[in-house]
């Protein structure tokens, strides 16, 4: 079958060896997959990752010196079942699933792995108890962004809201869109949220954030603040030692962006007993100041992925009509489009979610 | 009056002005004041920190090319009344306060300021409505620990217990000792703690550890382990997608260190989902891996101080005789014995806390 492959750096369009299903294995077509941020980033920090990897007894690093087939945000079609199985959807059935794959060694990740194809191949292997249906007709390219909102869906499941908080989402790539979405459901406002990039700016509001800003132009702190004053009757229910600090309600921050220093600068503006939640994935070490969270009493929150009902409850969003996961996307390609879509996906105005469709 | 004056990146006694009560103030003998870490942290880093503290604006960073008299850890004996008091208690009386003076210019933090005098101090002012009188005749020496106990109940305080966490606490000096009696209090067990300090474990053990760990035999995460197996019930009723993760009880890791390079520490060792309270002040620039943080949803809070409600209950606490503070005690000295206790300090074998009579 035909992959976009990642072999010694690049992106390379080439035959590899059909997936065959193990015991309790489906083999599906890929009807569209999503390039995610981590995929970019896996090629440039897979060395320095895999050597954290040590610190994960049982997890096999994936070796980028192999190949490897990138795609864990898809949307497949039934094709046959491997032994052992209970056939639950009929070849042809239109099938999301968190991408993990178990078999006889124990569960694998999809899309980073030397083993096994993700989503950037015409086929791969999922495993049954973990597919899902997906609902109403929906479009396979919409049903393929289910995984990056169910990460959205998780942040703000982990950020431990009371509802008096005004959130600040830094960064509106495909993540802080997703975290904008989640938390307007969770009918938090208003929804402050910040990018350079114009285009991802309107698409935060199209997700539901209510202030946009720019941080070229205005501190994204200083337009929080001014949107988060406590209300007269917040300010005299205070507790007398706090009368010295700002009249300000409760800051929760997502942090969505993953570069070193960026934790640093939330130090710096975060308000006192600020909650961050950390989305972006960093994938290099990072410094900052713990005196500055020790002195504003700061709270992190790094989360990672979602649970399987996290993830269905994405879908049927979706489904549902509920979060315009349609506006994310920016462009659709084929296998052989898949090298240029890298270094498309560099410019933030240009494009937020490009789908591969790997049989077009 | 005399004072141990911190000049010129040295210890010296000296007569400094005595110090008179303005409006809402109250002059005071300083019976009895601790040698805090953060004392002899000061020293070393208030270059860095007074560069952080633009961060924080309204706040006067310590200028430690000019004298600063230090000392928060106190207890003291009421001499006289400023203007505009309502002299609540007889001359005589034996006083604690959480370390504010509050004045025209606003609060000021009492022993890190170039204003006023800490306790290094034979008087000092404090201010009225803050002070809370020693109950039970307790000694001036148990009284002064007061302030690294509230450190200890406030950090467990905020570590948002649900009761069927094991914790770890690393680092016995005063701030884990503190946060291990704290704990002890809140019922929860097993509590393990590690320090390289043989005297330090063994003051820990006294404090209520359930168990020492010398991380230079035994690592502190292994350790943990071993004393962290779900029971039965608990491994039945995990979720299925949580059946590859090690059965272990939630971790809630308290890092009472504060050096550079400690919390990545925490980030290699801490099990999946570990919380970690950050009471250790660490005073320089930190590196750590954010990755280890992301894949395994971590969260940190950072930690500090107490409110004026922990601080009286930490009083209380101590002069009811359910903590043992006096075990922390390793010493009594005079002002002219403040120089060589900063050097004392230096050994954990020999010292814990060292507190200081001015008016001995």
């Amino acid at each position: 079958m035909r992959a976009a492959v990642f072999r010694n750096g690049n992106i390379v369009t080439d035959n590899i060896p059909d997936p065959v299903p193990a015991a309790g294995q489906v083999l599906v077509k890929t009807l569209a997959c999503g390039i995610c941020g981590s995929d970019l980033h896996a090629r440039k920090h897979a060395g320095h990752t895999a050597k954290l990897m040590k610190h994960f007894p049982g997890r096999k690093p994936m070796d980028l010196s192999r190949d490897v087939v990138f795609g864990h945000e898809f949307c497949c079609e039934v094709l046959d079942y491997g032994p052992a199985t209970q056939r639950r959807f009929k070849p042809g059935t239109r099938v999301c699933s968190v991408p993990v794959l178990l078999g006889a060694s124990g569960p694998q990740g999809i899309g980073y792995s030397n083993d096994i194809a993700g989503g950037y191949a015409e086929r791969m292997l999922l495993t049954e108890p973990l597919m899902i249906e997906v609902p109403n007709g929906l479009a396979a390219e919409h049903a393929a962004l289910t995984e990056p909102l169910a990460v959205g869906i998780h942040a703000v499941a982990k950020a431990g809201i009371r509802g008096d908080e005004v959130p600040l989402v830094i960064g509106c790539g495909p993540v802080g869109l997703a975290v904008t979405a989640a938390l307007k459901l969770r009918g938090l406002h208003p929804i402050v949220a910040s990018d350079y990039s114009q285009a991802r700016r309107a698409l935060a509001e199209k997700m539901g954030a209510d202030v946009v800003v720019n941080p070229a132009e205005t501190q994204p702190f200083t337009a929080w603040a001014q949107h988060a004053e406590m209300t007269p009757e917040q300010k005299a229910a205070r507790p007398p030692f706090q009368a010295f600090l700002p009249p300000l309600k409760p800051g929760l921050i997502f942090e969505c962006v993953g570069i070193p220093g960026l934790l640093q600068q939330v130090f710096e503006g975060a308000p006192r007993d600020g909650r961050i939640v950390v989305v972006g994935v960093c994938m290099e070490s990072d410094t900052s100041e713990p005196l500055l969270g020790v002195l504003k009493e700061l709270s992190l929150q790094y989360v990672y992925a979602y649970t399987p009902e996290e993830y269905a409850l994405a879908l049927h969003l979706i489904a549902e009509g509920k979060v315009d996961a349609a506006a994310m996307v920016t462009a659709t390609i084929g296998l052989d489009g898949v090298a240029q879509a890298f270094s498309d996906l560099a410019n933030p105005e240009r494009h937020t979610k490009i789908i591969i469709q790997p049989n077009r």
